[in-house]
């Protein structure tokens, strides 16, 4: 199949939404914690977060167009300057998925798709007791997209929870031992398995 | 374990760089190939393809910092405006892998990396022939990321190649059958295995 430019703006609206969503490949599924300055908690499903950095920790994420709704996720995150990232694994996808439902700006999801709002160490954002992986994260700036009126928001690693048996004494996470999930597109989801290890790069490159 | 941020700041060097590259989840493994404005081809593994749009089909992907070395698909990307995606499958990671090592700028990547270049619908910037899943894409603009000297690079899709039986009647691309792979950190390969399709939320809240 090949598809030109042309014939990707005359696809059918849900084809082509469905297609051009699953055309990047495997993306990770993560639920976002906020919580709004009147106290109310939301979770929504999110799964563009992409590493921006390790020195400093820097994780982003694109939030969709702002003009048709009311997007309370970024909303939250500019008041209160903090939100959660959290592992969606092979358990919790279903209640996961169901975080995009629009729900009323006064109803949590926590409470509608039945996940348990846990406060780490003081941390300011809910995080999810269900997910096995946590990040408290710090809103540090965002990046206005105009061309299609998305949004990148850019935070700091504040804290990480997570399983000892998850990380190696490299500190590589399995992902298969977490039983983190993926997306496809908008709507399907994947488990991954570790095919294997390479080596690092850089290491060869000192040999040579 | 817990780790505050004071905690991974003082990680050791590798420890951080691995558990901070592993901590968003699965990463999409994509190849990108350039041409040089001398006509020398470049490919490079990007683990942060990202999609930020389908109306107009926008894509992303981060450029690590520029001030250390020279990043060949960055400036390629600049002085030509097109560039190509493809996806990483489960019989060329190793590879994939290796277009991370730093060969001299007159080497192509392709063929040290053992890919065939193929260019296709005179499209300008080369595809990988070995990869199931091709993407032909435009630059558009890209994003500055002072913090820490980062770039997001935002392209537009122009064309897009790969196998009938990887898609279905409405548009999903199942990356099972592709044979599409994901990237934990920075040397770990994972096949992806598909669990389910769930609804699609727009429709369930149109049934509300």
């Amino acid at each position: 199949m090949y598809l030109s430019k042309n014939d990707i703006e005359n696809l059918e609206f849900t084809f082509r939404i469905n297609i051009i969503n699953s055309i990047t490949g495997i993306k990770p599924a993560n639920l976002i914690g906020t919580i709004s300055d009147k106290g109310i908690t939301n979770l929504a499903i999110f799964s563009s977060v992409v590493h921006i950095g390790s020195n400093p920790a820097l994780i982003g994420m694109f939030s969709r167009p702002m003009k048709k709704v009311k997007r309370n996720t970024f909303s939250n995150i500019l008041k209160t300057q903090f939100y959660t990232i959290n592992h969606v694994n092979e358990n919790i996808y279903e209640g996961a998925h169901k975080t995009s439902i629009k729900y009323g700006k006064n109803i949590s999801e926590f409470k509608e798709c039945n996940f348990e709002e846990e406060y780490l160490n003081n941390f300011k954002a809910p995080f999810v007791r269900e997910s096995n992986i946590k990040i408290g994260m710090k809103y540090v700036e965002h990046k206005d997209i105009k061309i299609n009126n998305t949004v990148l928001i850019i935070g700091e690693v504040q804290n990480i929870t997570l399983p000892d048996s998850a990380v190696s004494s490299t500190g590589y996470i399995n992902l298969e031992n977490s039983k983190s999930t993926g997306i496809s597109g908008c709507n399907t989801y994947y488990a991954v398995k570790k095919i294997k290890d390479l080596s690092y790069i850089e290491n060869e490159l000192k040999k040579k």
